[in-house]
């Protein structure tokens, strides 16, 4: 069995633990928080809830260490910390600070001897696991990559921010002319707009406001001015009713040339009826990479690119050839 | 620059040699053929074309030779003998018979010192590939497989064999209806016929026998009889005209849940304008991937289970972090 720990128990740390149960290899040993673990009930039974500054007494009782926190402030300083006791995985997905990220972490790890997986999800991971597969069999091209339909929390955070709202949820939604145009193999320029657009289901206290509230959000820089966004009012009920899961999906396409005049497309997507309980299965699947890697004293930060498909699987090498091959 | 033979000169080993025109690291020294060499003209300026007798000769300038050959009866021999003196790299896609063929590439193999990678392609290949690391990802799902648009070489070859057929193209499609209720996550279980249909373009000597033929292809067990089948007579110009690609493609999709009533569609596809040329582009690329395993001294047979991502990329592991993860 390959022991788990999960640090942080939000929507995260909890799509962790579900996937837990889907893989009989593996056993959810504690979940460590901030909170006061008294006030804390997990979904496994037999499994421990610790105080997050008592850690280091699970030394020698986890393979691998899930970090279930937030790229902005938790994992910037949380990977490099833990690794220097713990196998680590974490979904850090701040892109433009991913090398710096990879550095600090590369750094703890190899000094600690441990192995520090960053950036696994699907986006990054999945997404930048196909995108680079997709690039090396088919050089001359061009990438694309949509998201949604899925819900955006930083898009609905900011309509939350704005005077007058109750609450809001924001859906990013790819434009079907555009993916339909680069499923042709004709390789188009697309703008920001015509790639995605923007839904928001906002509740506000007072209609006369709506207005105001709907010209606030389209005129909002860098998260919406650039898209067409639909706004739509709607009561707490109805947002709590039909807007409470948290979907997410994406594709990513490559079309390029082998020949001249002779075009191939490949495409990957997701369509996902809750995002943090797919980025935990997909941390679940690499963490068993992670607890495999360490094994054969491989050390230093990992991502997707390091992982041979078969470090990942439950079944044997036998059965691969035989049934998936 | 990785020093590239192929042995065979077919559609794929023409595939191959396009492939390698793409990739700056490579060259292509020399073209194998069973022909006589002087009846060959190959596309590469400064590429050797030389008997298939003589390759013994080119043991120290080639660092990983594709087998452009058959699976039914060449790779079968052919692998485990030319892994005796090279790192070689095939398409095996007898997918029954791949267990047996790794142990004999493997076996040759080890005992030489050289990598066998075989079955590398699409299916077998990227879709393997996909299909791993879905299973991984989400343990408790189905998966399903669909071929087409393309034209099935075996089946073409069938309604050639007709009595007053003079040529054939058959096309595999899939159902788009199979695929709308893979797609919706209702893990349908699906029949032959409900998956697949097929097409056939026939050119026949007599329009008297239209109706017979028509027949016995839509009769002809394991290969039409279990499927809807269309057939369409015309010319043997307008098959030349309308019908001349190789084009291919498919789906890869697995449906699972990862807590109860949750659930999420992966979805892989390729459309490719030739079926031969993508196949050459995922040879030259895991040819990379076989020539840094033969460096680092890995020997033995392989698969696409066996190499992690950044094994086939031209850019280096810092550039994948800033700009692909």
């Amino acid at each position: 069995m390959i022991r788990i720990g999960i640090y942080g128990y939000g929507n995260l740390g909890k799509g962790a633990e579900a996937a837990i149960k889907k893989n009989s290899d593996m056993e959810l040993v504690a979940v460590f928080t901030r909170r006061n673990p008294k006030d804390l009930v997990i979904a496994t039974e037999g499994a421990e809830v610790v105080a997050s500054s008592d850690i280091l007494k699970y030394k020698d009782k986890i393979d691998v260490l899930v970090l279930a926190g937030g790229s902005a402030t938790d994992l910037p300083k949380m990977t490099p910390m833990l690794v220097e006791n713990f196998n680590v995985i974490d979904s850090f997905d701040t892109h433009a600070n991913i090398p710096a990220h990879f550095k600090n972490v590369n750094e703890a790890a190899l000094k600690s001897g441990h192995v520090g997986f960053i950036s696994c999800g699907w986006d990054p991971g999945m997404f930048s696991l196909n995108r680079a597969i997709m690039n090396a069999i088919l050089p001359d091209g061009k990438d694309y990559t949509f998201w949604g339909k899925g819900v955006s929390q930083g898009h609905s955070d900011a309509i939350r921010r704005i005077e007058g709202v109750i609450d809001a949820r924001q859906y990013t939604i790819p434009v079907e002319e555009a993916l339909e145009a680069v499923r042709s193999g004709k390789n188009p320029v697309l703008t920001t707009r015509e790639k995605h657009k923007r839904e928001c289901f906002v509740v506000a206290e007072d209609p006369k406001e709506y207005e105001r509230i709907e010209r606030e959000i389209k005129e909002m820089p860098n998260y919406f001015s650039d898209y067409d966004t639909t706004v739509h009012f709607i009561s707490q009920e109805e947002l709590k009713k039909n807007h409470n899961g948290i979907p997410h999906g994406g594709f990513v396409i490559r079309s390029g040339e082998t020949s001249n005049g002779v075009n191939h497309v490949i495409e990957y997507s997701l369509k996902l009826d809750s995002n943090p309980e797919f980025t935990g299965s997909v941390l679940i699947a690499y963490a068993r990479a992670v607890y495999r890697m360490a094994k054969r004293g491989e050390v230093g930060a990992k991502t997707v690119f390091d992982v041979a498909p078969k470090d990942i699987q439950t079944v044997s090498y036998e059965d691969l050839l035989a049934h998936t091959l």
